[in-house]
């Protein structure tokens, strides 16, 4: 089994921390055991931090909510980046006028509607209105019926020559211990492949979405990337993009990856993490206060 | 440009016929226009011929009355190869009891439900049976609900280390001029991408298709591959899987291709048809009998 | 660790066994250990085996002599299945006159050369003969220069609209306990991914090479698929590709699966062999008869 | 055919110009005719432009020496991003002490040499040292014998769990009008493939190639990304990484797409460019002072 350090020796040594939501944060049953304490340590020592998810499907009102609700009452809107918000700086930037189709909830679609744009679920997409479709965005995979828009997905693509915007990269996302779910970004590869175009993808390991968050920071301080640790338990994701970015980075115990595989994928993947957690918990009180380690 | 061949001089060479079905003979408004005359020829000169079909959808006897219908009294059940068949082999051979879960019409299951085999939809599989569950074939895109029965499926091969039979390749099908569908073949892709495993497919370009036809056909004559002419409408399966086997092609332009694409995607393709003809007609008139050229 | 089988028990209930070369017959080593008993005793049974092999870099008699030198002096040229054999059927088939282009040894190439066809190493093609050639093979990754002839096959492809044939579909094969050697197949996928064209690969896990091997079975004897065995140490190729033709199948440890990494490795692919054996050694004295066990 | 929009008239609208080189500024031949028109113009109305480029074979003083060789004097060091700039912060950032071996010229791997690391032509890896390399990068398709070498690559990373970085990402590039070479990108596609392991990729179309020219400018005025135009001559890097960044993109002819080809490709790919022109020549005299059109 491989050797696990302390988190709070790790984070010290830093000035700003970005930390992965799923997995690191939260899991399937609510907060992670101990990361309120985390983060109390960090507001205390006034170091930044912010939290850079794969989640599309809420805009950081809404995920800052959710965090609230789990005991993390300090983690504001705006220490939350998501590929959402990428999503929607994209379209700012590169979509002036007409419809915006998108695969989703309504309430994902809301947050990326931006002035000029008119956002439109795929299943109100009709012969009237087609030629004024010029995106699509896939935010969440919930909200629409999958037979009837998939297939009305393809067809649009087939006729129209526009760009569309994965929101979110994942293949998949846990519900319980034993089950997943199938993510927006393993139906966004099916669709690719069958009409054959080349979508956009924002999201983790990119490096777009770490930009974002370093932009964000050095708006509040003069940072440099060797100043920024990334926690996450995803090797794909957190550790891949972090290392790439050139930030240090923490893989931890609590979501995707488990004590006993860590070993084999590190070695089978080639995707090496800087350090090694049980958890991202920061432990103010020394061991010998407490009789059970972790 | 590019510079057809009369099909009647090329049949003439060859002592057995395999023809692609959906783009050849008929497509989605029925029979491609023609075509009964190509069987009479077929009949009045003995040669052989076989129907070589992705369609998993429905049984060789199902699809023989579709043929009927649309005025091929002469293409008999046991004229046809579906990759259905293959998957219905490989259970035979390889799986001994219990369940055989599936995705796909009542229909299409109850084709290769074998003695001692127990069928069962996916919705149906649930936590007193899932041990049960040896195998997982995907039949079709419909009969099922998309959302609830593709999630529960990536679920069932976490659990279930079963070998999962895909019986039908394509990735889209044609529903008119303009619009497509997504097939099961595209469907099986995005679940093997999420779970990670290696699903086992039947259908052409794969060679076991083209050998299940050869094995029928040298069992009534003795034949060699230098005999048969595969005819199909599509480059990717049809011509690359008869390229392959041995067989000389012929690319015909009443489906997937269209004259004006056609060299386009043989250069980009590297898949060179042996013949190219505007369609998979006989005309034993002569073009001085009738006005209109083809 | 998984719970393995005795190989004689498993023989015996099959008429033809088909057994991969290296890693399951020899290594790089010479001789797996034993394998002289098993040849000894299918001659004495008198049941039919062939070896079904990837290795195209000789033709079938040179790789009978192989094993005759390591001490099977049963195995007989047509008891030789190899991946360079289905690629000769090709050319013969397909190709009928003008220059066969090849990468591989004068050894590799004089095995494939037909009547008609005259075969040419890529590093002699040049402007005065290049629009002579009309198909190119990959046959060995030796016998050339990589830096020069590569690039040449890149531009050949780019400026000839011809078949390429790979006959060894394996990406890399073991040189030592540590060291391997990239194969010519993982030389074709470079090649194809950069011209992007359809190539045509020979070699397990495909299903004509076991065809192959089964029609010759058939022409002596009467025989269906349910009586032969595969045996090999490779899930992607020999245990995928005898499952998909409908055989079953043994997994031996005696090549690139080793025993503490065949449980994760089953069940991560999702390739499930029949049977689990050591090595496929046939023992004919009970156990009690030697003091070691295997 | 398509319709072509004037260069001239599209740069007027941006505050910041990047360029791609190969097929843009130059080619093979030498300079795209009437370019340093182009960087005229840029100097004399002030405005900023970077070279974003894929070249990782040498370090931008001798980029821009190549440059000033061609007729374009103005065209400095710190104008010109590379991949390999990419590779180098990489290296500085994330590896700290031991070697780093490269695939390459000593050129290239001389400018990615950095204090405390010690940069190792694959070739000079062996026994004593290998254990001291931590980190491997892909620079150049020359200056290495691939036979020996791309072996060794493959054992080495075999043996060591590093960091592998590929800091050209391009599959080929032109060597004439007819003939191309294999890039470095595609040979590490190859040796990703058969050791199964992430490797880590420098250069366009990935967002951190824009961020870091992005960076650039913005320490010296402030700009946003509104004010930058992106001009290109391949639609897979150029411009679907200047799209993805959210920056308007230009594609020109005169490099990798020819004007017959640019509408099937757009369709075909679904990356769409802002603005179509023949070249990226900026003529300021109208076109009726001078005979021939472009």
């Amino acid at each position: 089994m491989i050797q696990t350090q302390n988190f709070k020796d790790i984070v010290d040594q830093y000035k700003v921390i970005f930390f992965d939501s799923f997995g690191v944060i939260k899991n399937y049953q609510g907060l992670v055991p101990g990361m309120n304490k985390t983060f109390e340590y960090l507001e205390e020592q006034n170091k930044k931090y912010y939290i850079v998810t794969n989640d599309a499907s809420r805009s950081p009102i809404q995920l800052a909510d959710g965090f609230h609700k789990i005991g993390l009452p300090t983690i504001k809107y705006n220490n939350i980046i998501s590929s959402g918000m990428l999503a929607k700086e994209y379209l700012d930037l590169k979509v002036h006028d007409g419809i915006v189709a998108y695969l989703g909830t309504p309430n994902s679609a809301h947050y990326i509607e931006t002035s000029g744009l008119h956002t439109l679920p795929v299943s109100d997409i009709n012969d009237n209105n087609i030629d004024q479709v010029n995106a699509l965005v896939l935010l969440d995979d919930e909200g629409f019926d999958w037979y009837n828009d998939l297939n009305k997905v393809v067809n649009l693509l087939r006729r129209r020559n526009i760009p569309t915007i994965v929101a979110n990269t994942d293949l998949a996302y846990p519900l319980s211990t034993t089950d997943v779910a199938i993510a927006i970004g393993g139906i966004a590869d099916m669709i690719e492949n069958i009409v054959g175009k080349k979508f956009i993808r924002f999201g983790k390991p990119d490096s777009q979405t770490f930009m974002f968050a370093y932009d964000l920071v050095r708006e509040k301080m003069p940072v440099n990337k060797k100043d920024i640790l990334m926690v996450g338990d995803t090797l794909q994701t957190d550790i891949l993009g972090g290392n790439k970015f050139g930030l240090d980075t923490v893989l931890v115990f609590t979501g995707n990856t488990l004590p006993k595989d860590a070993e084999t994928r590190i070695a089978s993947t080639g995707i090496v993490p800087t350090y090694i957690c049980d958890d991202a918990v920061v432990d103010i009180y020394p061991a010998y206060f407490h009789f059970q380690s972790k």
